[in-house]
């Protein structure tokens, strides 16, 4: 059993968290944060937790925050790197959920947020929370990265490729759609039910902050450059992301072999049969990224379909397998839950 | 040729004036404002409009507006009411599609709306703007208050009964279900997709403010007291609303024959076949009101449905439609599109 | 551990269990049949079922069902009243959500079911399986009826009123809205996306099958005969039900107060705080109904509002409820998860 | 003013003919046909039309069509093709909004659509119907071939760059994205509401019937053999299809002056401003398609994005633009409506 901690519980990946971890064997969720909402009881402010929870709300700088075990930033860009380093000394674990330790470079952090890293000497240290590539570094780690939605479902699909060699690095396409509630849970014009229902587009073609963390984690994978174009889409749904990853084969490997080796021992990766058209209800409410190899031989073009729930694996979902590894839990306690369908 | 100016253009109503008055024969659509967007191209804030509009927004003190015929108001409460005097002066006709004018009672409308009424003496002039009642008021009227969503779909629906004597007006419940549209073009975080979307609820039950306003037009028709039970709902679409209205029956009368005579000569009213079960999404985009009466003889429940597009005959259309019959039109001018299906 | 099997596992309620069942601690889930499907594995018909369930379909007359403990019956009506003897005598306890033995008069269901019951000998062995009410019975039924979605919702709005004489048995209204997953599995027009989709409209007001089982509920309830008028509509969500139930409030006890005590013991309703607006949204992918109470004092309105999700209490979770309480279980067991946010 | 006749209008393009062709200045829309619905009112099966049309369906083989000037086919493919030479002795024009005749190569057509085409000698006679390369063509025709909803977004947002050798023809990928309504007004299971809300899929991978027919019209105005990855997926949305092109840059001329020089003229193709993005709904309801270029120079990616309302540009309205073009209209008569926002 540990005690866990949840800082910026009112965003949808916080609660998120909450709905996953209260039901989680071997947690205790003692603290749970917000600024805006201090004093007011969790259930009060997301109805869906009445009966399941009764913890209020404390502010960011609880002093209760330093008795856990586990800490979750839910927050957004620019909150954890400042307390982050106080955590880690009271030998808090953290789980960044947010984008402050995804890449390790703090100039371009700063290029990308716009403003100085407040704790660049902890980027080195902070270990991208992907499972499939950095297990064994997220068993040892204190300060882990929580990976963005896009940046999960897209690299899951070209992961197996890149490191075969079966694919040009130099020349990948992704072509990802999202549900609304990867805006996350705020009033904005562009989010309105009457704005994103019955409607479709394509945003950020002038450079998304999902792309540098990308490019970081599939040119490590490929172990050359990578090129990459990235159109991010809204898609009017609440949860869900679809990638669709349009790539040139180079080699005559057998694919869906190779991807079936690669993620045999995956727990949340499910490859689908060769020729699959995975859809993102299939993994609505679960941490499950199902993928799905459209091959067409060498020279031919190479298409490959990620599904994922954009809040689970994509972001609270993912924390808490993280969560578990470094805490020597079963990777998949308290996650083994299939979608809400329909 | 009228010269038409539209006060508060970045709204849901003020956009729907828009597309509707662009394509109106008689209509030069020369003047629009919006404090927020001022100097702006309408077509850069509605992409909808581009190649269809050419104008940019102004401020709302223009002084263009003086030399309007007509002059829409589709502004939040208490604005209206602050300038309007100023145009009346100017010879300007005023339909104002906010709740300033809607209420004759000066000392109601503050209990309601929470201030003092700036320009209280134009109360008893304005004319309600509910054609199917007031039309040859209309016909006169320099200032009309055009109705609220709500009060058109179920004002219409109980016109006839309450007129005819047909039911009890002391017991009257009115369930009604509206779009998201009607919460107007704002970033609030009820009306967000990832909240309003897969979701259905109640709003208002401590008291709604279409309610003052629809128990003044259905005591006026039914020449004594009126209870009324309102109880709104938001429904996950964004267009249209549908009213259920429970009365019981105190006439052996025959109900669809005189519903059927009431609205024989109205444009926008279509009286279906008794028991038709009306659905929102025929009237979508167009100014029609549906209603289908469910008698079940004296002493039993007469159910009442009746649909709209709430900014349409709820809004926009209604108000063209009084424009239209103030200013000596074909009443039909400008509306005359059937709706938008699927 | 028990073993289960479900006939008819195809459809939403069907396919509900299944999610459901395959993470009770102390169920086996060992015979799913479909005729339609028969011989696929349950995964390739629901993807969101990869990884969880290693099962395929079986024909209906499955001999394997005479070795469960509790079969599900997730049929179209008219089909569990065919084999449930068969059943009965191999031992098996028998959980029917259809509506087959919900009726305990063999005409009155002729009356509405357009056919003669084939198992009439067993309409009065029946528990109706609305635990509120019947917990003790359903603890020694071999035989329940899974109550319908809308008569749940309704029913818990408003048996407390009945049973403390709170108001008028003969004037109650209930306006109904459920999400389309409620028409159930299969290809029809009406519930085509483009059909049901930015839509509301109200259906079955010349009577709705659910209307003779609530009334012999609430007629049973409260001791007396009961007036209502149902209403279902149809809103464009997937899964909820949402209730406005108006009554004529004949007392001035603390309907509160009397609400709160009624259920203060019962693990799946949630009495909310006075003056409460729920919305379905809370209650998605849990057992749990939720229940607001507006009162306005003797002889005036009481308005009850209350949710639920359709497949859950309003189907396959009230459905384990009942299997918990007939097997001895905890009856939260399974069931105890809250419901999906956003 | 001309008498046009539609053959099966009970799918959702011809119900959309319906609703554009009776607000048409010169049209007399005088014959309706359906099988399926023969001898019942239009405005009974499409209540949007109570009020608006006063029509009865006929039986396909109806005389009267004789008599018509143009006759629109909006049937399932492979029924054109029997009854098209009978019209056209008639001294008919047509306008077939099926597949029938969009291929020119009799064994190709065979080949996608599994029977022997039954009037392959009319197959080099119809003119390919999309105005923005073939005007000169259609005015002279007596057979249009109205071209696809997905070839037409597709076509338009490439045409300028293949015709200006700006791209690599043998390197194209078209991402796109369609609401459900694409899929016709029949009952089927992967459109019902609870199956295609609040989910995203790809489909057609192995193959889409629109394929052949795009790669006829690029190969033709690249003037040179086309490589093209042709990708659907299906959106939660009714009306609209969003295509996002990825193409290889192999000029270093100004893209955006070339797509605006092409498309000057044209009324119904709307370039917006560089490096915009566009959405579907601003085209809802209207003709348009909206394009929008993100160059990147030469030897890099140009992605190109093209809304379009599938229903409308993509069926109804230019099949009726195509009518105006033939008949000597005004080509925008009848279609020069802003699209329904919100």
């Amino acid at each position: 059993m540990i005690n866990v901690g949840i800082i910026g519980a009112t965003g949808y990946t916080g609660v998120e968290l909450v709905r996953l971890l209260i039901k989680h064997p071997q947690v205790s969720l003692s603290v749970v944060t917000s600024n805006s909402e201090s004093g007011r009881q969790l259930s009060d402010v997301f109805p869906n937790l009445r009966g399941f929870v009764d913890l209020s709300f404390k502010d960011h700088d609880s002093k209760a925050l330093n008795d856990c075990d586990v800490v979750f930033y839910a927050t957004p860009h620019a909150t954890a790197m400042e307390t982050v380093p106080g955590l880690l000394q009271a030998d808090c674990k953290i789980i960044d959920l947010s984008a402050d330790f995804r890449l390790s470079d703090a100039a371009e952090w700063k290029q990308w947020y716009g403003i100085e890293h407040a704790s660049p000497e902890f980027l080195s240290e902070a270990v991208y929370g992907l499972p499939e590539i950095n297990r064994d570094r997220i068993k040892q780690a204190r300060l882990v990265a929580n990976p963005g939605c896009y940046p999960t479902a897209i690299s899951l699909a070209l992961i197996p490729a890149l490191e075969a060699g079966l694919i040009d690095p130099a020349n990948i396409i992704a072509d990802a759609k999202s549900g609304v509630s990867g805006a996350g849970r705020k009033a904005s014009m562009g989010s309105q039910f009457a704005e994103a229902s019955e409607n479709f587009k394509a945003y950020g073609l002038s450079g998304h902050r999902h792309l540098p963390e990308m490019l970081q984690t599939l040119t490590q994978v490929a172990n050359s450059p990578v090129g990459l174009s990235f159109v991010p889409h809204l898609t009017p749904m609440v949860r869900g992301i679809f990638a669709s990853v349009y790539t040139m084969q180079t080699s005559s490997a057998d694919v869906q072999l190779i991807y079936e080796k690669r993620y045999a021992n995956e727990p949340f990766v499910d490859l689908m049969p060769v020729g699959s058209e995975p859809d993102t209800r299939s993994t609505r409410g679960s941490n499950l990224c199902r993928i799905a190899v459209h091959p067409s031989g060498e020279g031919g073009r190479l298409i490959l379909l990620s599904v994922i729930d954009n809040l689970v694996k994509g972001a609270a979902g993912q924390a808490i397998q993280n969560m578990n590894i470094m805490s020597g839990f079963k990777e998949e306690m308290g996650l083994n839950q299939p979608g809400l369908y329909p």
